[in-house]
C-alpha cells in the first residue's frame, strides 16, 4: 500500500484493504454480466457498472466479512450480488426519474431507450439471486430478499409522496431507508452472516449499515441544495423533481404564509425557476432547515459508530467508523 | 364438483380438481401483495391480478405438486410465488411496449404510470424470493432464479429482434422460451421439487412445462394473425410491433422480391396501414406458413404429452395432457 494513510479517503484506504477481494469481485461481475442470449445485456451493464461508481456497497459486504473472519470466496459472490441489486436499482431510478446522466455519462435510457433499462435491470436482479443461491445460505438469501422489497417499497413511497407538502419527516424516513440505507444494512448483515457471525455481530453490523445508509442519504440530500456542482449531478435536481428531503420537509414545517404559498408553486405545482433553487436555499437557511438536517445526519453517523464499538477490534472496524464520519464531512 | 367432465374446458377442469389449493392461493396472494409503507403497490398490483387472469402458472405447480403426492402447503407459496414473477414480468411488459389494454382493461402504465409498473413489478420479484426463501428449498431457489434470468434474457433478445428480417427460427425459440416456456417449466419442475420428485420425474415435469409452453406461444403468435379478436388483444399487434414470429419468419423465408418489398417496408421500416394485417395474413397462407407453424406447435404439444407419459398414473396427468391438446384447439 503506497497512499499516505493519514490523508486518503476512507473509502481508498478501505479499497486498498480489501484490494484482492475487489479484483475478484471485478472479474465476477464481468463473468456473470454476460449473456449468451443477449449481447446488448453485458453492453447495459458495462456502461453503467464500469462507469466508475465507488464500490462502495461490494466493500461494505468485504469489510463485514473480513472483519468478522471470513473463510472461502463466498463473499465475493455476495458482493457482486449486491453490486448487481444496486445496479439494477439505478437503471429502473433513471427510467423512473426520466434521467439525462449518471456517474457523469450519458443514462443507459438515454443511450439505448427505457425498455433495455427495464429488462436489464430485471436480469441483474435474477443473476443477483442465482449468485446467492450458490452458497446455499438460507439466512443471506432472505436478508437480500428482504432488501430487495423494501428497497422498491421506498421507491414507490417516493414516488407517491413527490410533490406532496403534507409529507412527514416519518416518511422521508421510510423513502430513504428503501432507496439507499436497506442495501447497505443488508451488505453489513449479510456479509457477517456469510462469515458466520453471531447473532450480536450480525445485528450490530446490521444497525451500522442501516445508520451509514441513512446518514449517507441525508447528507447527498443536503448536497443537492449546497454542495458544489457534483460530476453528473446538478444542484436543485431534486427540488425540480419535486422530492421532500429532509430540509425542505423541515422549511415547509416553520413557513409563513408567503413561504408556503412559494413552496406550494415550486414543489407541489412543479413551476421551478432558476432563481428558485438560490430562494429555496435562502429559506431553508432562514429556518436553520440546512444546520439542523446536517445534526440528524451527524447523529446517525453517532448511531453507525456506536454500532460498530460493538463489534471486535480490528483495522477494518476503524476504516468503516471513518467512513462514517467521511460520509457528513464529503463535499460531492 | 357441478362440472360436466366431458364438456369443460381443460383448465376449468384443473380449476375444479384444485379448487382448494387455488382458494389458498388467493387468500396468500392477497396477503403477500401488501405493502404498510406504500399502499399503491396492492392497488396496482390488485388491478391486475385480479382482472381475471387464468391463474394458469399457479396451477402448473399445483396440478405437479400434487401429482407428486406433496405434503404441507409449501406448494401453495411456489404457486404464489410464480405468478407474482409472472405479473411483475406483465407489468415490466406493459412499460416495454407500451401497451394500453391487458385482459381487457387498461394497463397499470395507462392507468398509474410507468414508474408505478416498473417499482411495483420489482417489489413483486422481491416477494416472490422471499415467498421462496421460506419453504428452504434451495433447489427451488435455483429453479425460479434461473427462470427470472431466462425470461429478461428473452425479452431483451425479442426487443433487439424486433423489426429485424434476419431474425432466425433458432432465435424465436430463445425468445419464446424466455417469454413464456422458462416459467411453465420452472412452475412444473419446481412443483415436483417442492413434493420430493425424483430426478426422472423431475425432468418429465420440466419437459412438459417447456414443451407446453413453448406451444402456447406459439398458438398465441398464430393467433395474433388469425384469431377472432380475444378480449384486451387487437389483431395484428405484433406485426404492427415488428415482431418477428414464426410464421412470419417462414413467409419472409419463402418470399418473391415483391413480398421482401412488402415485408420490409412493413416489419423493417414499421410503416403499417390496416390493409396490411390482411395482406400480411394472405402471404403467410400462400406459402403455408401458418400451416407449418401450427403443425410446429403440434409438434411441441406431442412432446408435452410424452414427457408425462412418464410420470406416475394420475386423474391430474390426464388433465395436463387434455390442457396441452387444448393448447392448440383454443380460438382466443
Amino acid at each position: 500500500m503506497s497512499l499516505d494513510h493519514a490523508r486518503a479517503k476512507p473509502h481508498d484506504r478501505l479499497a486498498a484493504a480489501l484490494e484482492e477481494d475487489l479484483l475478484a469481485v471485478g472479474a465476477l461481475i464481468r463473468e456473470r454480466m454476460q449473456s449468451e442470449a443477449a449481447p446488448r445485456i453485458p453492453q447495459v451493464t458495462a456502461h453503467l457498472i464500469e462507469a466508475g461508481g465507488k464500490r462502495l456497497r461490494p466493500m461494505l459486504v468485504l469489510a463485514a466479512a473480513r472483519l468478522m473472519g471470513v473463510g472461502g470466496s463466498y463473499h465475493v459472490h455476495l458482493a457482486v450480488a449486491v453490486e448487481f441489486i444496486h445496479t439494477a436499482t439505478l437503471l429502473h431510478d433513471d427510467v423512473v426519474d426520466d434521467s439525462k446522466q449518471r456517474r457523469g455519462r450519458p443514462t443507459a435510457n438515454l443511450l439505448w431507450d427505457n425498455m433495455s433499462s427495464v429488462l436489464v435491470g430485471d436480469y441483474l436482479f435474477a443473476r443477483a439471486f442465482q449468485l446467492m443461491v450458490e452458497p446455499g445460505n438460507l439466512r443471506v438469501l432472505d436478508i437480500l430478499a428482504n432488501a430487495a422489497a423494501t428497497i422498491s417499497e421506498g421507491e414507490v413511497l417516493q414516488l407517491v409522496a413527490a410533490r406532496d407538502l403534507g409529507t412527514t419527516e416519518e416518511t422521508y424516513l421510510k423513502v430513504i431507508r428503501g432507496k439507499t440505507a436497506a442495501l447497505f444494512s443488508a451488505a453489513t448483515q449479510a456479509g457477517g452472516v456469510i462469515a458466520g457471525a453471531g447473532a450480536d455481530a450480525e445485528a450490530a453490523l446490521r444497525e451500522y449499515g442501516d445508520a451509514l445508509g441513512i446518514a449517507f442519504q441525508i447528507v447527498d440530500d443536503l448536497l443537492d441544495i449546497e454542495g458544489t456542482a457534483a460530476i453528473g449531478k446538478n444542484r436543485g435536481d431534486d427540488l425540480r423533481e419535486g422530492k421532500l428531503t429532509l430540509p425542505v420537509i423541515r422549511a415547509v414545517a416553520a413557513a409563513d404564509g408567503e413561504e408556503r404559498a412559494f413552496w406550494t408553486r415550486v414543489i407541489a405545482r412543479g413551476q421551478v425557476e432558476d432563481a428558485d433553487v438560490e430562494r429555496a436555499r435562502a429559506l431553508m437557511e432562514r429556518h436553520g432547515a440546512l444546520e439542523s438536517t446536517r445534526a440528524e445526519a451527524e447523529l446517525w453517523v453517532a448511531r453507525a459508530k456506536a454500532a460498530l464499538a460493538r463489534l471486535p477490534e480490528h483495522p477494518l472496524r476503524e476504516m468503516l467508523a471513518d467512513l462514517a464520519d467521511y460520509v457528513v464531512a464529503r463535499e460531492v
